[in-house]
């Protein structure tokens, strides 16, 4: 999606470690003019899917999710890193473990939310090696519900995480696929 | 405003310790064409405020942050709990004690994205004995940024939160404010 790799072009910052910092419009100020493009975008790639559930982790792909949920007609629900006082008891549980912070989490997502009649498409910010995309989607199948698919704002081409989803046969959709960042240099993938 | 305390009236449940579970459609599922009509609701009570900077602290309030700066037609920026590792050093850090989590958490937003030159509104789902408001308030005063206002979702009226902001001059707008909750029965403070 041209726009979006314009923006990591102008505002993306590469740091040691293949990080990429977007926190000037994606993950930390968020720019919802961009997200509601971008929504438009998986709302096309994904025509015709019946999406009835958008299903994301906090925090980062909360305000994603919340755009995309206006776009597809339905409610948006993000998996929790922690099971909170106040949280249902009664709910899907699964481990996730960030590389970025350096540990394992334990993600839950009421039953409430996530039923067999549901229909879902999971949202995140970043796609790297693929734990959490994989967290979310044992979350799914625990409900019984039917996953159309993962939609992804940057994925990092250059990591194993696309190629495991795309594997097990699982639409990914990914607006836009780094390629490379060596050098500070970002290559993208042709991707549309 | 009726059509969230109805909502709360018909989907919110109350537990004990005062707690009202909203998970349904504000802070767990989330429905984002109701974060829509709140977000013209927040717009109409902040006409003219000339408003450049939505700021909330996640995880909760990222939803409701992202529909209003659409809103207001401006960026939508994030307080983070921690200081994850590919954080900007150059960070404004205050302290948020959650009750409701029972710890007390370290929270940042990068200096680039909160400037001397911003006129913020802060925004979160809940407002009780005032905490996260006044580290947001905080994070706001240390940039030298212009305090417009705060929106809430849910004012716990018989907290002290909302008598502590209202007494340091501060504009706050509270979507529908809790009178009671006694033997589980929800009433509300004439508020429009």
């Amino acid at each position: 999606m041209k726009l979006l790799e314009d923006r990591i072009r102008t505002e993306g910052i590469v740091k040691s470690g293949n990080i990429l910092r977007v926190d000037s419009f994606l993950n930390h100020q968020m720019d919802a003019a961009l997200f509601r493009e971008m929504a438009k975008e998986w709302k096309r790639r994904f025509a015709g899917a019946e999406v009835t559930k958008i299903l994301t982790i906090e925090a980062s792909g909360i305000g994603l999710a919340c755009i995309a949920a206006e776009e597809f007609g339905c409610r948006a629900v993000f998996a929790k890193k922690t099971a909170g006082n106040n949280m249902d008891a009664d709910v899907y549980a699964t481990k996730i473990t960030s590389f970025t912070k350096g540990r394992v989490y334990d993600v839950v997502v009421s039953k409430r939310f996530l039923t067999k009649d549901d229909r879902v498409l999971i949202l995140d910010d970043f796609l790297a090696n693929g734990c959490a995309l994989l967290g979310l989607m044992d979350l799914v199948n625990q409900a019984g519900a039917t996953l159309v698919g993962c939609g992804i704002a940057i994925e990092k081409g250059f990591q194993d995480g696309g190629r495991k989803i795309r594997d097990m046969g699982v639409k990914l959709e990914s607006l836009a696929i780094l390629e490379s960042m060596e050098g500070g240099m970002i290559t993208f993938r042709e991707n549309d």
